[in-house]
């Protein structure tokens, strides 16, 4: 096989076999074919898109050019949950223990902030004490007893799409919707899962802007999920305006132990009544109406806060803060933005809100930053809100005066305000299956 | 200026400014930019394409990325001729003296053969003694003393097409009609003629295959060189079937010679007269029908054939070859292919007959093989030929018993005979200028 040829064929509109397709894969990532074919591919590849088939046989090939996480030494159905990145995305932190506290399992690995979006791994590292790199046996024992562990991504997950999205990043191929389901995807079948739930953010705050980019995204991720045997679900949910109150660290973990207790913001609660509902009617809990009346007990009955305090003992993690959240660490440096005049807030940038948090600290401006684990914003006022003279529009935190300054004054571009009232924002835009769209 | 967003840019269809342009054509020669990023964006532009302006500022800075040959020391306008590229394609050979014969200036660098086409210089260095390896001062004292000379094309004309093209001919690029109009059009600004007259060639034995393709091309060529202050022209000829009768290395100088004593074929004879002729109207020797005038009398009076002798004296060649070709060295080995029915000749893959005379030894197979000069094809019967039974359709020639052999087989591939006879072929398709394609 002669990599120029391959190019030629995809640069023509051809459809790549899983021979050609393996051939640039392994040969790109063990040194054989260089980057400067593998970017020609790559932009051709954007311009002239994949068919299922060649997306399905390009994703399995990635996942497999690593480890493939066997998990059948927990007991059960696995269900897994991804989302492509939002502000405020403290979702699994509050729909993995619902989900274990009726009875499915949860054995996630998650990854670290990226940009402007925050990360799970980060967030749960907030816990004192909590650990989130953990031997296999170990994380296998932990589901095994508690129904859920979350722990960091393994550097040998995946490493074709490693190496792929470093070319896409420099050679400008990251936006292309196959290749965005593609490595999405290879991670997860990678990751072992039996079943998945999707959440695909479109709006200001998420990669997918427009709200047809983000079902095509999504109809592509299940349609790889099903061709490779894993029942797959996905949401599509608004990124427009930063999810719940909190974006931060600390502070989104106290949002989410707050809506284990019922006292969720409606946005954020929603979310997670849903997701938890999809996951659990995949492992075959129910239907989706039961579903959610299940993670509704859940949550009143206290047993999906529960499933968190002990998955944070059994990670090292001290449970107390978890029944006790005044125990956490609060930023020495708060800023409260008081309205001047009676508004709506008409528009948010989302984007800019999770740039301002990077600023605070709560994200790494830098690939070495520590993280700022009490930096962040509580957003009080978002889009379609009506804001009286001396309501609080947000408040920032950090642990540097300097950086709180800054942030301060830069917050303002995120909100436009005006006289009249806004469309109200949805939270959940859409749900897909492999055979229908459900807008809602 | 950072390369990915010149990418982005291209990728999503902006024009690029003339920094822009410059910013990745000389960063990517001088190491700055890496290939990947020049790939990706290469593989943009073969999609999105380049507007007149991009095309204009990418072949200017290709031209200066290395010498820009100052021709002011030869007297008077001088006019190149450029050829994309054929099988049996000696125009320069007769056209050159020609011009030089009606008074005007050529000073031409000429390439060696590429793939299946054969190239001027290793043409003319069958003629015993020829030098096309000349210094500045004495290839301008040449042309001011005779009119015309013929090198070598010098490393240091566009480094970048250079580098350019090896990458474009790895990563499935080398198709793109701006890139290739791009490529040609820096060389020729680069060798410094006032004036030029191109030759798109089109058909099986072209890299355009299509006819409107190649007028695409040749109408960004004359674009380029009109925006560049160099009057140009185009013709589109028919590469369907070999040029003229004869295809090797000293079989096609005698074919120039005898088509300069007014004896050659048909068809070179036809495009010889009238790329002379345009080349003559363009220094402002006349309109086009004076100009064949000339052209015809400087063919009749030897003056032209005279010219080539002279040219061939001072660039130290033995010019008595000129006069009394049976000079030449002849190959010891040849096959006649001769007719055993009567049929028409339907069509020629011209591709495969100039691979064929590579195969003979008139062309490399790899890069650094010794052209046999004695090697080559005589097509006697072309495409809308009849043929009887015992006609002689072509005669193959070879210092190689083996090669001869291998080759005579192989030569019926390119032939396609029926019993119908076929479509008329057209040597000269189109005449291109600024304002007008004039289909013949």
């Amino acid at each position: 096989m002669i990599m120029y040829n391959v190019i030629d064929k995809k640069k023509k509109g051809g459809e790549l076999t899983r021979d050609e397709i393996e051939y640039f894969v392994n040969g790109y990532v063990n040194g054989d074919i260089p980057d400067y074919q593998v970017s020609a591919l790559l932009m051709a590849i954007y311009y002239k898109g994949m068919s299922d088939t060649e997306l399905l046989n390009l994703t399995d090939i990635m996942a497999k050019s690593g480890d493939m996480a066997d998990l059948s030494g927990i007991d059960g159905i696995k269900v897994d949950k991804h989302s492509t990145g939002g502000v405020g995305d403290k979702t699994t932190i509050a729909v993995a223990p619902i989900v274990a506290a009726c009875g499915g399992k949860v054995a996630k690995m998650s990854g670290r902030g990226l940009g402007f979006t925050g990360g799970t791994i980060d967030k749960l590292e907030s816990i004192p004490g909590f650990k989130t790199s953990i031997q296999k046996e170990e994380f296998f024992n932990i589901v095994n007893t508690t129904g859920l562990s979350v722990i960091g991504q393994s550097d040998k997950i995946a490493p074709a799409d490693k190496k792929l999205y470093a070319l896409r990043d420099v050679t400008a191929t990251v936006d292309s919707i196959p290749l965005i389901a593609a490595s999405i995807m290879s991670k997860k079948l990678a990751a072992g899962s039996d079943k998945i739930v999707l959440d695909v953010t479109t709006g200001t705050g998420a990669f997918m802007k427009n709200i047809d980019d983000a079902i095509t995204l999504a109809q592509k991720m299940v349609a790889i999920g099903e061709g490779a045997g894993r029942n797959t679900v996905a949401y599509i949910t608004n990124m427009d305006v930063p999810l719940g109150i909190a974006t931060g660290n600390n502070i989104e973990i106290i949002e989410a132990i707050e809506t284990l207790n019922g006292n969720g913001p409606d946005d954020f609660t929603e979310i997670c009544m849903n997701f938890s509902a999809a996951m659990l009617n995949l492992v075959g809990k129910g239907n989706m109406d039961e579903c959610i009346s299940m993670a509704g007990k859940a949550i009143k009955d206290k047993s999906a806060l529960g499933k968190l305090a002990e998955m944070v003992r059994m990670q090292s993690g001290d449970d107390r803060y978890i029944y006790n959240t005044s125990l956490f660490e609060k930023a020495p440096y708060s800023y409260k933005w008081i309205s001047g005049s009676d508004m709506y807030i008409m528009q948010m940038d989302t984007e800019e809100c999770g740039k301002t948090a990077v600023m605070l600290g709560a994200g790494r401006e830098v690939k070495d930053s520590e993280i700022d684990f009490t930096a962040g914003i509580k957003f009080y006022k978002k889009t379609g809100d009506y804001v009286k003279t001396g309501d609080i529009i947000a408040e920032l935190y950090s642990s540097s005066k300097e950086k709180l300054d800054k942030a301060s004054k830069y917050i303002k571009n995120a909100y436009k305000t005006g006289s009249r009232e806004p469309e109200k924002q949805k939270t959940i835009i859409a749900y897909i299956t492999r055979d229908s769209v459900i807008k809602y």
